[in-house]
């Protein structure tokens, strides 16, 4: 070949790539993130640093090492351990190491996906939809379809693979809540989405106003946006706060009434800390309920909303988000609109058949009278009181902190304080070029190793009195330690800056 | 709330929905596989068919039961089972189950990862980035940076990444080559790129004619389309080809005048039948060797030329495409571009853990000398041998028969058949619009239940003639029952539809 003269220039630049992905933002793991990475690894090589340990309270990863080590549930482990190494099932020394039913689980599990190794059916076993398919309908006393249940590569990949069915062009508009988890404003600028914003009420326990959230449907299309959808975090990300059946059913109704699919992301829904008062209730379920009125308007909201229910195990007590495992159901959707995503399901294969595993021991737990049911029983309910005591220590430290403001924690994984910042504070950021949250996380980063999210991540802005929110999960091991570190470093900062 | 007469329109339909992914082809999990699946239940309800099994010969999916069954390699469940349960690793009962190299690599493992239940680093697990560094290393004789090593699920997570970026409007090319898998030509439509197809020469084993491909660059280019970058899979699916050392340089060279990104598929390295003729070279090597030229052109190449190279876990010798684990590797990426894909990495949380795990595992493999190499190295060598003797079989079976003609496979899991159809055939083919392949496959699947892949399906239609290709895997344990059964077929077929 002859050779030319040509230089060649790079193909991929700043300005060459897609730019949708240049807008994506995604603050959990951001800037704040990476320098607490940062200090990790200066402290693992023994460098000196104004604390001893980072704690990352930035991301919900309660199996993370070593800080905040909620122990995996032993029956799940127990399980995944012999459809890993099938060979143990029958071993005579190896039943003495496992359980019956741990063993009858994992050769039940084989049984239909052959081998963990193998690719399965692109929605995920068949066996384990239908368990799937049990389970909600032992929650929600209404049927479930296991055809039209898919697992998926957790909560995040199901609802990426929506967006992309949802989004048509760029006037495309999709609500989602303010305060919100980045994925879906992620999943928006990637997919080159418009997101219509509606504003959770932070003096109502992050309640949702339908009034004003159908005004904001009203106001987007007066604009011109292609309204399609609606996204609810239930219990709430990055808020903790649950909704009531009623907040539920004026959602679904207004969906009807405005034309709208509803996206339920319910990952949290066995994080529940006032099950009297607040129980998790499923937007199907609500759904549902719809078509037992008698009123003819009613019956058509059950049989016509769209909605897609996303769970996963990455959260709740098994907190099992390195395997990657979660299920979309569809109610309510088109069977040719069903057929594309599946077909988008078989483009991507299968998601991982221990993440597959994973939904299946989540829906069906050890029973009473089985052999591990008691163990398993004490260690559900050892996470459950843990993260309750963790919880209510945290938000308990922030309420007697000057100008912190912080609600109980009703479910999820998360508390959502809100600090009033000294007007020095606002002006220091400001001249490092900081929003006034970024700025203040940063300095507690630095100061002692904890590493939250700035609300701003959560697109809850600080506002111009100097109101900044923050995330904390509540998996921190050490809670002493986090309250106080965080106690001390807001004290010293409101010395340094007056109080607000 | 007020109600409303308003009537509730379904929000997705066929229409409303983004039409990429109403464009989206997908052979290999297309009708042809869900009418082996409907067999496959009907059988299972005992059913009578003409048939006593379906033959899943359409996907390359090793460890498929029954009718499949590669088994595992031991040391990699071991390992995985370990970490799974790692209460098993210093537990007396369990010592005498599990050889010490694979509980010092489960320990070992652990102590980067944690838990397998815990999110990892977004790119991958550190140590197991190093460890994929240090293989490249050794394989290629080149520097390999961990930094620039992303772990996925599977190499298709990290393919669809790459065009994720690649693509930032509609008037994007990638050269892809034809016959491809077809995951290439779904990306582009999902991405909504132009394909811009270069085609592998069917009478030299599929080699690259790189000056046609210098052709259809420039071509396309002043069709107007900006045709940035350049797909090559090798060892090749479908075709089952290796490419020589020379071509690879040559697709380098052209890369590098013509201004493409290279694309480099090589989930096939291992699967090499001819190593002495056509051992693997990976795209890394010969882009490096470049650099040691001492021409100033030759130099560049290796400084400029973008190369991204995808491997995984699924194939090869492991086969643990359940798993979802994989990796690629950025050579030559700007920094600007690589802190994008990173942002998008940290999107999508991080691939699954025992995925990557199983990366560690594939490259790490027992050592000489350790308690697990023998058992590691039978099983390796069993895999092998029996690959290629299936693979002999069933080309030697093809070449017998009347109007096919099969070469030999030089590397992956596939052959890929060139049948010449009967006048007759096409007609009625034609009669039940079909194409010509899909009518031949289809009759294959009804008359003897060997599911196989049409050539269509990956860009490579039947031709005028009555040329048509299927592709075939060559993992059916039964290859005697496979090479009986089609060759009964293809001649009945003939004998219904004369000689081609």
């Amino acid at each position: 070949m002859a050779s030319t003269s040509s230089s060649y220039k790079k193909v991929l630049t700043l300005d060459s790539i897609n730019q949708n992905i240049r807008n994506v933002e995604y603050a959990v793991r951001g800037e704040i993130s990476n320098r607490a990475n940062d200090y990790s690894n200066q402290l693992h090589q023994k460098n000196k640093l104004p604390f001893d340990s980072v704690v990352s309270a930035n991301i919900g990863n309660p199996q993370q090492q070593p800080h905040l080590a909620q122990k995996p549930l032993t029956f799940w482990r127990q399980v995944a351990a012999l459809t890993e190494y099938p060979d143990l099932i029958e071993n005579q020394e190896a039943i003495k190491l496992f359980p019956k039913d741990a063993r009858e689980r994992a050769k039940h599990i084989l049984q239909d996906v052959g081998s963990v190794g193998a690719y399965s059916h692109s929605k995920g076993a068949q066996s384990i939809r239908e368990h799937i398919a049990q389970y909600i309908e032992e929650r929600d006393g209404f049927p479930s379809d296991p055809e039209m249940i898919y697992l998926t590569a957790g909560a995040s990949a199901g609802v990426q693979l929506l967006m992309s069915v949802l989004i048509s062009n760029a006037n495309v508009g999709i609500m989602i809540p303010i305060p919100q988890y980045p994925l879906y404003s992620a999943a928006l600028s990637f997919y080159n989405a418009q997101p219509v914003k509606y504003f959770l009420n932070s003096d109502d326990d992050w309640s949702i106003d339908v009034k004003q959230m159908a005004k904001e449907v009203d106001d987007a299309r007066a604009k011109g946006i292609d309204v399609r959808a609606l996204v609810v975090i239930n219990p709430g990300n990055p808020t903790g706060s649950c909704l009531s059946k009623d907040n539920i059913r004026q959602i679904i109704q207004l969906a009807y009434e405005k034309n709208l699919l509803v996206m339920a992301d319910e990952v949290y829904q066995a994080n529940i800390y006032k099950p009297n008062d607040l129980p998790f209730v499923s937007f199907k379920k609500v759904l549902c309920e719809f078509g037992k009125s008698s009123k003819a308007e009613e019956q058509s909201i059950a049989k016509e909303v769209e909605l897609v229910s996303f769970h996963s195990i990455s959260k709740g007590v098994s907190g099992e988000c390195g395997r990657r495992g979660g299920y979309f159901e569809l109610t309510n959707i088109s069977p040719d609109v069903e057929g594309q995503i599946y077909k988008m399901a078989s483009v991507n294969l299968c998601p991982s058949i221990q993440g597959q595993i994973g939904m299946d021991l989540l829906v069906r737990p050890p029973k009473k009278g089985e052999e591990s049911f008691e163990l398993y029983e004490k260690e559900v309910n050892d996470i459950h009181q843990t993260l309750l005591e963790r919880s209510r220590k945290m938000a308990d430290k922030f309420n007697q902190l000057e100008g912190i403001h912080c609600g109980e924690a009703q479910g999820a994984l998360y508390l959502f304080p809100q600090i009033n910042l000294p007007q020095k504070a606002l002006k220091k950021a400001k001249e490092e070029n900081r929003q006034p949250d970024e700025y203040y996380c940063l300095r507690l980063l630095d100061a002692t190793g904890i590493c939250v999210v700035p609300g701003g991540g959560f697109g809850k802005k600080a506002k111009e009195d100097g109101t900044i929110f923050l995330r904390t999960t509540i998996l921190a091991k050490e809670t002493d330690a986090f309250v106080d570190r965080f106690g001390t470093f807001h004290q010293q900062f409101l010395k340094e800056f007056g109080t607000p």
